[in-house]
């Protein structure tokens, strides 16, 4: 982050800027958020805000940047190299499958989905930083089940992996989303079908 | 749909209205969108809106059960169950490339996702209207493919057709989207590495 203009800046302030701009935009969505809602959920005044980020997209998007854990919470690139897939895939299943249908995974990727196209910058955003560390490490994966051959050698790795994630993203915004049992479930039939476990 | 309250209905009217619901929520979204800016696009008065729908939420849910399509394009039931599912699927793909890669498809289906945990109402109008129909003929060919060897005989065929429909809605909202060119390419890969597509 550069430095801000005039006034040194709050810190605290900046942080309980983004966690509102964050809530509000999973909340309302952009179109439903305004500078003037986050000022006050974030108990500041406009102009602090506006000394920071110049519109609400921008803001959204810093939050994002900010907020969004990028710690995939699985497998290093270390375990990836040396260990079982899928030894690897079982032991990631109870936390994606948690993870995946808390309502606010839920509702964050909706919005993120449903800004895509009228804002393609949050989605790059969110892209960067949460989804790109994903896929390398889902790339490893793949190509170190290659090599074991429980992956079809001419599989292409970027289009399996939008097959199991676009499958996840998919399920939980349809009717009916599944609680955790089912996407336990539902996670090892999609890895199954890929390779990633076996049959 | 049932008889309007009070004056008859004008049904040129109620198309011009509906019209302009779907534009605006593709555009902004359900909460950029007011029944004040649908009555102008329509070029009819807010009473006139009100006679027929309570809440913009009503009013746009009935615009996608009346104006999205519901010929699926593809395959009949017929057709399904006596000719090769490759060459079902092959002769879908210039039409499926070509539908998902338009700017409208794009921005309803990020709109829809969008709004899937806001008003889930939505999701399950544009559910049962646009996606099951498909989901019904997408499941026969797979039973089909089956039944003939080339898709595993344990594939859960729910989680298969997640996993073909998640990965194209998935790559449309991604940074960067597909040209028609691209689209073939990675549909052939989808199907394929699902089994309705020989290697």
């Amino acid at each position: 982050m550069t430095a801000s203009r005039g006034r040194p800046r709050d810190a605290g302030a900046d942080v309980a800027i983004l966690r509102a701009g964050l809530e509000l935009f999973i909340e309302r969505g952009v179109e439903g958020t305004s500078m003037e809602q986050i000022a006050r959920k974030a108990g500041v005044g406009k102009p602090t805000i506006y000394r920071r980020w110049a519109t609400k997209e921008e803001l959204i998007s810093a939050a994002m940047e900010t907020l969004v854990v990028a710690e995939t919470g699985w497998a290093s690139p270390e375990a990836i190299a040396t260990e079982s897939p899928y030894e690897l895939v079982e032991a990631a299943i109870e936390g994606a499958a948690v993870a995946t249908t808390t309502p606010q995974y839920r509702a964050l990727v909706a919005r993120v989905f449903g800004s895509a196209v009228s804002h393609p910058e949050l989605m790059a955003t969110y892209w960067r930083r949460y989804i790109l560390p994903r896929r390398r490490l889902a790339a490893a994966l793949l190509e170190r089940a290659r090599e074991l051959g429980t992956v079809a050698a001419d599989a292409n790795p970027d289009v399996a992996i939008d097959m199991m994630v676009g499958a996840v993203t998919y399920r939980v915004l349809q009717p009916d989303p599944p609680d955790v049992d089912e996407m336990r479930r539902y996670l090892r039939e999609v890895y199954r079908q890929v390779g990633l476990l076996p049959d």
